[in-house]
């Protein structure tokens, strides 16, 4: 394994599951302090050994926290008109769907029909308007409640917070660092592009149509390669489910790269180390952390009084 | 052919280009009664021969209905900006884009950037919500104003009322019809599944998943195969863009169905007229003439004063 990046500082190891710990622990703290408990919904629609997984990580993660949780086995068909008693009931602060539920573009039609002020993953529109405005709060003219950021962008950058790589405290944490990142979905890849773009990174996007440029927030068209991007690329990021994308080999990157997958499919290949830095393989433990953080935020913007 | 379909109705040739003939008509009779002129503007992002063919189509149709009209020719990079723009101009009463412009999920957030009172395409989510709900009224409260429904899967309806499957003036047109759907995209299939079964069909909806039914405007789970759903169907509706559809033998069908296509791919085979009652191999004249007439709507029930 290299023993630095590339502009010479060493990240530092991390492991997702003691970093999702830590900001676990930061909400039970502030739910301890605040005396009392959001209490949410968790829509299970399949019985895949992955949702169902999940479901048992997210549910132990709400106990952990202090989150009072309800997990709801509804068929798919029954998923909106739940999501509506949902969002009628006042004594529910937030709504959480695992996901994918009909595979199709339908999902992004359910993923609207919940309340923003209880959308957990804040992947409504009400919540990605204001990411790609660069509005960061929650509530038009209140300047004391934080917007909701999605759940798994933003586990990736307090990962690679941890890592070093991000300068917390500055204007442009991460200024100057080129990404690559294979995804742009609307619930990952073209957020998180936005998200790093924003914090001063120069991000090339990829995705099975080909490559985008993101600087300052803003997306650009741009000619460039694969391999001229990772040649270049001081962080490469990849969460890509098909099992025709090529995987990554260490010769395609440069020395002292940091790599992290956010699929569950293993983009990067096992001696990715070689020439990587540090190597980031998951992030599902941080997702829910950031997941019960917004839990939190959501009930604090909008349910407390 | 066969002369009749299987409820010893005949059903009457159809045109398209002359329904939409028709429709265009009624369009302009009343902007000419109006004294008024709608003024829309339509966001033309590529250049494929396809979109620009169906940009002159377009055009050439305002001309004919009296909508002033602005062909704009954006990059697909600047399309959200352009919308944006548009929707805050008074002088703006009605956008259109062709579609696909990045042929991913982003092409869903970008549709529902579009004000509703601008949205002649009737595909945001203001007016999904409301065709879901089967709430027939453009604004709660006010019964004058007729929603905006979205245009090829009312085209599709007002071809169908051509051939005379529909019974127009009845509480439920199409009563008792078996319909076969191939197709659930969230901007053709499933509105048109919902619009079909809310007249009184019984819907089979297939997509690459497999089959949904629909009846009384609600989807239930059902195992039944292609085969099944076509040898019962009374009306075969196609719009599979997919190379590897196996496209459909005169011998699936029952004798006298009648049989529509609205995608530009050929989903039947040459010969399906020899079971077929009717076959109707496009809709697209009639989708546009739906676009005039919600871009009329749209003007009267939120611009006009």
């Amino acid at each position: 394994m290299s023993s630095s990046d590339t502009n010479g500082t060493v990240p530092r190891p991390v492991n997702p599951g003691k970093v999702a710990a830590r900001y676990r622990q930061e909400v039970r703290e502030e739910i301890d302090e605040l005396g009392k408990r959001p209490h949410i919904v968790l829509f299970l629609t399949g019985d895949d050994t992955d949702s169902v997984t999940y479901a048992e990580y997210t549910t132990q993660a709400c106990d952990d926290v202090g989150i009072e949780h309800e997990l709801r086995h509804v068929a798919r068909l029954d998923l909106e008109a739940a999501i509506t008693d949902a969002n009628a009931d006042p004594s529910i602060h937030g709504i959480f769907v695992y996901w994918p539920v009909f595979n199709n573009e339908q999902d992004a039609y359910i993923r609207n029909q919940v309340d923003y002020r209880k959308d957990i993953e804040g992947l409504g529109l009400y919540w990605t308007r204001k990411l790609y405005a660069n509005d960061r709060h929650a509530i038009d003219g209140d300047t004391d409640k934080k917007a909701i950021l999605p759940c798994t962008p933003l586990a990736i950058i307090k990962l690679l917070t941890e890592a070093g790589v991000y300068d917390t405290g500055v204007d442009k944490p991460i200024r100057g660092k080129q990404i690559v990142v294979f995804n742009r979905s609307e619930i990952v890849g073209r957020p998180l592009a936005v998200m790093l773009s924003n914090d001063g990174a120069v991000v090339h996007s990829f995705d099975i149509h080909g490559p985008l440029l993101f600087a300052d927030a803003q997306p650009y068209e741009v000619d460039i390669t694969r391999e001229d991007a990772l040649m270049n690329a001081d962080i490469v990021i990849t969460g890509v489910p098909n099992p025709n994308f090529e995987r990554i080999d260490p010769a395609e990157i440069k020395a002292g790269a940091v790599c992290l997958n956010f699929s569950s499919s293993d983009n990067f290949y096992d001696n990715v180390t070689e020439r990587a830095s540090l190597y980031i393989p998951r992030v599902g433990p941080v997702t829910v952390a950031m997941c019960m953080r917004n839990a939190l935020r959501l009930y604090k913007n909008f349910h407390e009084k």
